[in-house]
C-alpha cells in the first residue's frame, strides 16, 4: 500500500472513524484502524463488532494495498503532522508503515489486514433515504428515553419502525419514554431495534452537510445508515420492544403550558440542592399557578412561575434529571405537560406537533417533612 | 444583612473567589464562602488556610451584614439565576441566607460568619507596583519548573527577590529550572517563596484588564496580590531557596536556533510513540543538522529539522515532557538552546532577551538497542 493524502483529509477520516474503536477490546486488530485503498480512494475502517464506521476519501493511490494501524498513534500522529502531503507506504510484510511528511518520517507497527474481522456486508436494496440532519433530529428527541442497563438489552435500543408512509422512533427505559414519528417515502416494513450508542455516537459524528441524504439498508442482523463519505453500520438487538402504546394515556385532567427554557431553568435550579438519593422536584399546580419546590438537608426552594395551568388542581412530583433530559428534548419554545393525577404517567409535548411526545412517571412523594 | 445586587455581578465574584475554596477540608466553613457587606459594596472571600482570594463588588446594601454560605450552592445557583436583580438576606440567626429573584426564593444553610478563620491582615506600606500583564506573563514563563512534591516544600514555590530594581522569579525541581528578571521601581528588598499553587491560581484569574497595576505587600509570613477588586494571599513557604547562580552556565560548545513552534511540535509528535517509562526524545545534533528520533515497542520517528547548529557536534536526550514545557514558556518566535555535552544542563533562551532563560538537564541515554 502505498498512497499521499493532505493532512487535512487523513484527519477528517480517522476522527470520523475512531468512535467504533474499541481500545480496550482484549482482540488486538480491534484497537486500530483499517486502511485500505481503491482507485484514487482511502477507506479507513473501525468496528467494536456491534457498532462498525467507515469512511472514504480522496487520496493519491500510488500502490493499492492494506493495513491495520494502531488507533492512538494513528490519530494522535495525523493531528500533529505539519501542514504538508503526507505519504503513507507499508513494508513488504504489511505489518508496519511508514508516514513521510517532509523531510521526517515515522514507522509505526500494526497488523497484516487479514487479521482485521470481517465487517457487515452491505445488503443491495436500499429501505429508506432520509435527511441527515431530520434523522439526527428525531434521534435527539428519542435517544434520551433508553436505559443504560445491559442486563435487559431490549431497552437500551430504540425501536425504529417504517411502516404506513412513516418513520417511527421509540425508546424507553420502563421510567420514561419517547416517541417520534416522521412522514417518509418507503415501501418495506422495517422493524428493529438499534443501540442507543450507535444513535448516540451517530450524533457526535458532524459528517458533511446535514442537508445530505442518509440511506438506510437493513439487513437480518446489522441496519446501515449510508451518505456519500461514509458508512455506519450496526448490529441490532434481538428481542421483543415493548407494546408502547397502550401505555400513552390519551386523556387528562390537568394541563400546563410553559416557555421550555424557563420551566427547564428553574428545575435544574431547584435541582441544585438535591445531593442525595433520588432527585425529586415537587409541582403544586393551581389554576394558572405553578409552584416547583424542593426541600433538602441544605436548604429550600420554591419557584413560582407565571404559566398556563388548566383543569383539576395537582400536586405531583418528578425525578428531575429526567423531567430536565425530556425538557432538553423539546425543539419548541413552548411545552405542554398533560396529567392525570399524581401517580399517572405525563405527557410531555410540544405545541402544533402530534408527532412527538415523550412520557415520564411521577416520583413516588417523600414522606411530607417539618422544616 | 440585606443586599441587592444583579446576577452578574455576583456571578463574578463568586467565581474569581472560589478557586481557594476547599471543598473536602474536614473544617466545615472552608467548604464555604464568606460574605460582608460594608458601605455599597459586597466582598466575598474563600481561602484554603494557605491561599486567600478576596473580591470586592459595589451592591446595593440595605443592611450591613455577613455569613459563610457553602460554595457549591451559591456558586451553581448564582450562575443559573434568571436575569433579574437578586436580593439576598440573612435570617435572625445568621445562619441561613434567603436569595430572592423575581417570585422565587431559596433559602440556604450556611455558618455565622464568626466561624469563619481568620484572615491575614494587608501590611500598611506596598511593596511594590506592577501591571498585572507583566506580572503574569514572568509567573507563567517560570512557574512550570516548581515541584508539585510536597515532600520537600521549598522546591514546591518559587522565589520572588525583589532587589537592585528588578524583580526576579526562580523555580527549580532540581532537574529543570526557569528564571526571569524584570526591572522594577521597589526600595525595599524582599526575598519570599511563593507556593506554586498560589501562582497557578493566579494565572487562571481573568480579573479585570492586564493593563491595570497591582500593588504587591509582604508581611512576616504572607505575601498579598491587589488590585482594584481583588485581594489574593498567600502564606509564604518557609526555607531557604537553593543557590541557583552557580548551576546556571555561563559556556557553550554546541547551540542551536529553531522555531519555536516547530521544535515544539516536532517533539510532540516525537513523544506520541512513548507510553511508558520516562518520555526521552534523542537529539543528533551536526552542523546544521538536527534529527531528533525516539524508539519503542510501537515503532519510531525521526524528524529531520533544519535549524541552525553551531558548534561541536553532540548527542543529547531529554525529558521531552520537560522539554516542552520549557519550549511553551518561550515567547519569542525563536528560541535558542546552548549545550556544553550529553551530561550538562541545556540553557533554553529567547533571542535578544538577556532577563530569562530556563535550565533543563538532560535524560540519561537509554542503551542502544536494535530495530
Amino acid at each position: 500500500m502505498k498512497f499521499s493524502a493532505t493532512k487535512s483529509t487523513l484527519v477528517y477520516a480517522l476522527q470520523i472513524v475512531q468512535k467504533a474503536v474499541s481500545p480496550r477490546n482484549p482482540v488486538p486488530t480491534l484497537s486500530g484502524i483499517l486502511f485500505k485503498t481503491g482507485a484514487d480512494q482511502l477507506t479507513v475502517s473501525a468496528t467494536d463488532l456491534d457498532l462498525t464506521i467507515e469512511c472514504t476519501v480522496p487520496v493519491t493511490v500510488h500502490e493499492p494495498g492494506n493495513i491495520v494501524l494502531p488507533a492512538r498513534y494513528i490519530t494522535e500522529l495525523a493531528r500533529r503532522l505539519p501542514d504538508v502531503p503526507i505519504l503513507i507506504e507499508t513494508l513488504t510484510a504489511g505489518s508496519a508503515a511508514t508516514i513521510s511528511y517532509g523531510q521526517s518520517q515515522s514507522n509505526i507497527h500494526g497488523f497484516p489486514a487479514d487479521q482485521y474481522p470481517e465487517l457487515p456486508e452491505l445488503p443491495e436494496a436500499p429501505a429508506l433515504l432520509i435527511s441527515q440532519g431530520k434523522l439526527k433530529e428525531v434521534i435527539r428527541q428519542v435517544i434520551f428515553a433508553a436505559s443504560t442497563d445491559e442486563t435487559r438489552p431490549v431497552f437500551t435500543g430504540a425501536l425504529l419502525e417504517i411502516r404506513d408512509g412513516a418513520l417511527t422512533l421509540v425508546a424507553t427505559d420502563t421510567h420514561r419514554l419517547a416517541w417520534c414519528r416522521l412522514p417518509v417515502q418507503a415501501d418495506e416494513i422495517i422493524s428493529i431495534i438499534v443501540p442507543g450508542k450507535t444513535f448516540t455516537e451517530m450524533l457526535k459524528i458532524t459528517g458533511n452537510s446535514e442537508e445530505e441524504d442518509v440511506t438506510v439498508y437493513v439487513s437480518q442482523s446489522h441496519v446501515f445508515f449510508v451518505t456519500s463519505v461514509m458508512q455506519i453500520s450496526s448490529r441490532v438487538i434481538a428481542g421483543k420492544f415493548p407494546p408502547y402504546q397502550q401505555v400513552i394515556p390519551r386523556e387528562f385532567s390537568t394541563r400546563i403550558k410553559a416557555v421550555t427554557r424557563e420551566l427547564l431553568e428553574a428545575t435544574e435550579r431547584a435541582s441544585l440542592l438535591i445531593t442525595e438519593g433520588m432527585p425529586v422536584v415537587h409541582f403544586n399546580l393551581e389554576k394558572d399557578a405553578c409552584v416547583l419546590s424542593v426541600h433538602t438537608e441544605a436548604g429550600w426552594i420554591r419557584e413560582e412561575m407565571d404559566l398556563q395551568v388548566e383543569g383539576e388542581p395537582l400536586q405531583i412530583s418528578f425525578n428531575s434529571r429526567y423531567l430536565c433530559d425530556a425538557l432538553r428534548a423539546i425543539n419548541s419554545n413552548e411545552v405542554l405537560i398533560n396529567m392525570t393525577g399524581p401517580l399517572s404517567a405525563a405527557v410531555i409535548r410540544c405545541p402544533e406537533n402530534t408527532q412527538y411526545l415523550s412520557l415520564l412517571l411521577p416520583a413516588q412523594p417523600k414522606p411530607a417533612r417539618s422544616e
